[in-house]
């Protein structure tokens, strides 16, 4: 997506072939700075500090942070030590041990000469089919959103939770990816961009590229959806997943469910984009048997954001002795899900729908 | 309530008879801090600046101001004026027209020399009405909490939003007195705080004041309520109200609606906090009818906390470019509601139901 009429992906090789480049995320909003990795420690510290985040961003992190340990040593050993250094960084991203498992079975068996510039092409490659399944998932919502358009004549308010943008993946995201597909082919729409408390996702990264690709938006507190959607502001609502189960319930940033309930209140569509490979089909009942992380009370009682100097600083929100808690993620159950947008079409959020479009699936 | 072990209104006479005394609410809950208002300008900027809020306090601050306006100048012309500059502080709030066409209603027919001795015996009954009908509104929840420890058999857990507790009120408060009266009545109870951005009410003051009376509670973002329902981990919702039409939808700080919307979903008693005179008898449909107040987008894209070297800052949140969208209540539909909690008992949320309480609004 653009910055500044400029195309970008959240990685690339650096022109000079030796390192790679991103957007160091912690400063968004407030300064787009990019940083070169350039070598294996780079990349566990640009993972485990959060200079970049969102699953498939993270697989293509650890990924090229393979081909740089390989530049540098091409022995077994380093291949393991350099799996299990970026392994180590964020212990619950699944996507991060997927991409290493997959550098490990392509370069072991290779003669170690060959290991780096095949480690290079496989990073790149997986940067490519993140990008490919992304623009897919966008081409199937934008259909849904066109058909709203036609059905009402009238600008599309699409309502969004946390950042399911091009930020989290490669390029495109998730659920912004029918939102960019739509507007890139000139549709237009309006996107109501809640901010995401505790960590403001929204307020800080989907409303940054937003703005940066020209796409209009508003943000809004969390609390505001309901409102909104009970005077007909909003016409659907995207949101992205982390995991869905084989039934079709979502599991997605502390908040979605409400968000879900709202449009069901209103007869409103509510759609979760997803890549097909963050279906856990081992579940079923998402509410009983997806375990929700408890993070640092500390993201709740404290925020970080821009004085009026332009400096960055965290401030305490709370009284001196308040306690906080602070649950990263709910469950909204596949019965408030109008649909799921994945990289091979629209289904219902249920095992039927879900079988239908990977009948691989089928036992 | 108490702060650190002191009984406290939010507002009283001073010693010296001839000033009255507040706490800055502004500061809070980083400073307790308490201010003389000494004259009518005092008043009018206490509330102006929302060193006060919250209607019912802002009623009692106006008939100090005039008791104030009284002690300086007792003519017909004072009164007027004092009425007219302390009705230009918060235009929209509806006890403080209530509370000067009261002050004024007795006063006017008074010989001036009478006034001011009689205007300050009708702040005060003012402020006794108020603790008053709120301490009814406690003692008649407190039932409700109680049958729910008789049917659960552990610490009832409460859930709120936005601050509808003793700072709003002169004492006690509506939505916290009902919590207040429990725990001094022995039962445990523990309160799951929503912070309520934009304005962050209840991370400031609902945890302010029931950390300093002593009751156990834990602040979240506005997003976790639903999560925590799903999980057995909330036992009622009690929440204030603005205004509530004749048949019982009620306006309440924006967010009140998805956490009712949440509570349905859950089998999850929903309880709205109310003094009889925020009831609207006029209207009906609270979706269709109540005007929405929009308030400043500043709210939303800034926040101001307590920097690490203890001073107050304010930061953005959002990058410079966003705009954003700051609706400062929404209504919650009857049908959402378990029951109305009044000075007069307890009721369904339905013209019925108000009517069985205040027989007197039959036509």
């Amino acid at each position: 997506m653009n910055i500044e009429g400029i195309p970008y992906r959240t990685i690339w090789p650096a022109e000079d072939g030796v390192a790679v480049e991103i957007i160091d995320q912690t400063r968004l909003p407030h300064e787009f700075v990019t940083l070169r990795l350039e070598n294996l420690h780079d990349a566990a510290i640009a993972i485990k500090n959060m200079l970049v985040r969102g699953a498939p961003l993270i697989g293509a992190t650890a990924a090229y942070g393979v081909a740089l340990a390989m530049s540098d040593k091409t022995s077994d050993a380093a291949l393991e030590e350099a799996c299990a250094t970026l392994a180590a960084t964020r212990p619950t991203a699944i996507n991060l041990g997927w991409a290493l498992a997959r550098m490990r079975a392509l370069l072991l068996p290779l003669p170690p000469g060959n290991r780096p510039r095949d480690a290079w092409r496989a990073a790149a490659a997986l940067c490519d089919e993140d990008v490919k399944i992304n623009r897919a998932i966008g081409e199937h919502g934008l259909q849904l959103i066109r058909a709203m358009l036609e059905a009402k004549g009238e600008p599309v308010n699409i309502l969004t939770h946390c950042n399911a943008g091009w930020l989290a993946t490669v390029d495109w995201g998730t659920a912004l990816a029918p939102i960019y597909a739509a507007f890139d082919a000139g549709i237009p729409v309006h996107v109501w961009v809640d901010e995401t408390r505790p960590r403001n996702q929204g307020a800080s990264l989907t409303a940054w590229e937003l703005l940066q690709h020209g796409v209009p938006h508003t943000v809004i507190a969390d609390n505001t959806g309901g409102h909104l959607m009970q005077h007909g502001m909003v016409d659907m609502v995207i949101v992205g997943t982390d995991r869905t189960t084989a039934c079709g319930d979502v599991c997605n940033k502390i908040g979605t469910y409400l968000k879900a309930l709202a449009a069901r209140d209103n007869q409103i569509p509510f759609y979760v984009a997803l890549p097909g490979p963050t279906i856990d089909w081992t579940l079923e009942n998402g509410v009983r048997d997806i375990p929700i992380e408890q993070r640092d009370a500390q993201e709740v009682t404290q925020i970080r954001g821009r004085t009026a100097e332009g400096e960055l600083a965290t401030v305490t929100l709370t009284p001196h002795g308040s306690p906080a808690a602070n649950y990263a993620f709910d469950v909204t159950p596949a019965r408030l899900v109008t649909g799921l947008i994945t990289e091979r079409g629209v289904c219902l959020a249920s095992r039927e729908g879900l079988l239908g479009l990977y009948p691989e699936r089928k036992r």
